[in-house]
């Protein structure tokens, strides 16, 4: 077997250009209301992989004339593509009352639910500042829709709680809204500042798509605890707030009447006991639901990689693969 | 005395647009997801006075060479406007936790913070959608960057809770911000998309300015019982939430030691009791705070008017001078 794929190819040939990134989002933070460098820099150090927009930018360097550095635009879009993905996560902060993210404590524990949510709306008008200075209103048009489809999917994620018998086309429904479309939308629009044509965009697009699929596919697995690694945020968090993951919809699908009594017990009534998560895992193995969790993620990089095969060969290129199999086979 | 200023002239000058930016609202409301048309359909059902639409829909009636009806653009960017308000009022309502809005239930109360957020989010994001329709990038500069300072007000006025020797033009910046930039905006904008040149545009962004905070000197009076009328919102909300508005600024600055003592206790320290508020409006009525504000209100009517005063004289500027007295003068 290779080496376990890693996102240190896209790192380096995106590195460059990040560094620039890094300064206009630090730049952007900036207001006259000193809470909210302080609140939003506080999420913003916690650093996470920054992923959607390195994504971004590779595809702006693959789509443009010179592969070596962005367009100019591309920086205040991937500083966009950054900011709308904290604003969401500081409204998540909000809705589930967590107090942990990547291993920190939350913005809204230190600070309180008013001001996540009037920061996280704050980085949301920015990005679309941002976004105005790639004087491209096709790009905002691809946004504005991606931000929208990006609630949808939280209220219907919201809607479907404690549900274990959900279908597995909403689940995807669910993931494609929260997560899926704004790394599509990242990958389509960067592509566009690089001044792709509609084939490449479309094609970054479903590549983007499917890769944030196999990542959001992954953390609900890594939630069940796909791996034995710390991964910074407590294990069996969606379990207490009664979340509807695939390994739920699975095991429910398989499960005995009393096995699903247990379910209805800890979902949909929400009754849950000391020991609950360990039987909810014991279920979860019995069926095998991880491995087949992994088995749609692993299905969805492979998407990620068809759906750019028409790009030439190019380190870009590989590095973007790499990445794809990187989000659906990752353990942390 | 002549009559009471009233919006009458402006709803009668409006009414046929509003019936069409009404259908927007509405069709842009619908979704796969249905939580997110019954919450937000709520709010909207409750109405309101419309007042930023009816003001982007004027402004783009003045502006453009036919009076009689307003460009299709101005529909889509009115409704817009309509669903920026709407986002802040559901994201308001989780910060302040207030029950009563408009003498209805908030929707937060019916349905939880998650879906106060999450719908508000839906809403921010459906306007820019609506924007990106005006095909004009302008637009979208000049409504993301009210948005932002919008958000910026309100963390403003967060950041000085409970200071009652805050300085006048603290409270200026923070109306101006969550208040008065939105009309400023949704006037600007409507001139822009009825043509209107770069001078037009820029007097109807001061116009929009000074009568939005007008109106939110205004409302901050009222909370005080500036009238005997009922106003749908529970009187001295910002009094409980030790929310600094004008007249408490007004009242601290003449307050004796031992009034100041009062003023310490109830907000700086939150420490209030059965009576303090009819102490608190007490004080304020002794040194006419109630009246000074209502002057601050009254020179801002006139900025509003002055702006608008280089455009030729007809109904709608008549209407839209109506407009601003009835802000700098309403009882309700």
């Amino acid at each position: 077997m290779p080496d376990e794929p890693s996102l240190n190819p896209l790192l380096a040939v995106t590195h460059q250009a990040m560094s620039e990134v890094n300064k206009v989002i630090l730049d952007r933070l900036q207001s006259n209301v000193s809470l909210i460098p302080q609140l939003a820099g506080h999420l913003i150090a916690a650093g996470g992989k920054r992923l959607r927009p390195m994504l971004c930018i590779a595809a702006s360097m693959v789509s443009s004339q010179n592969n070596k550095q962005p367009p100019n635009a591309a920086l205040y879009l991937a500083a966009s593509v950054e900011f709308i993905h904290n604003a969401t996560l500081l409204h998540d902060d909000v809705i589930d009352s967590s107090d942990q993210r990547r291993g920190k404590q939350t913005a809204n524990a230190l600070w309180g639910n008013e001001a996540s949510v009037l920061v996280g709306d704050f980085l949301f008008a920015r990005a679309f500042e941002l976004m105005v200075e790639t004087n491209d209103i096709w790009i905002l048009e691809k946004l504005s829709v991606a931000a929208a489809q990006i609630t949808e999917g939280e209220i219907k994620q919201m809607s479907m709680l404690g549900q274990p018998d959900s279908a597995i086309s909403d689940y995807f429904s669910v993931i494609e809204g929260k997560t899926g479309v704004l790394f599509a939308a990242a990958a389509q629009t960067g592509s566009k500042v690089g001044n792709g044509d509609s084939d490449l965009c479309n094609a970054f697009y479903d590549y983007g798509l499917a890769l944030g699929n196999a990542f959001q596919i992954m953390d609900d697995a890594l939630d069940y605890g796909a791996s034995e690694r710390q991964i910074g945020k407590d294990l069996g968090d969606d379990f207490s707030e009664m979340k509807i993951t695939l390994p739920i919809i699975l095991a429910w699908q398989d499960s005995s009447d009393t096995e699903r009594d247990f379910w209805e017990r800890t979902f949909r009534i929400g009754n849950q006991r000391d020991g609950d998560f360990e039987q909810a895992k014991e279920i979860i193995n019995k069926y095998s639901c991880i491995e087949r969790s992994l088995d749609f993620a692993t299905s969805e990089v492979q998407k990620a990689s068809n759906a750019i095969s028409v790009i030439p060969n190019s380190i870009l290129k590989d590095a973007l693969i790499e990445a794809a199999e990187f989000a659906g086979l990752r353990n942390s």
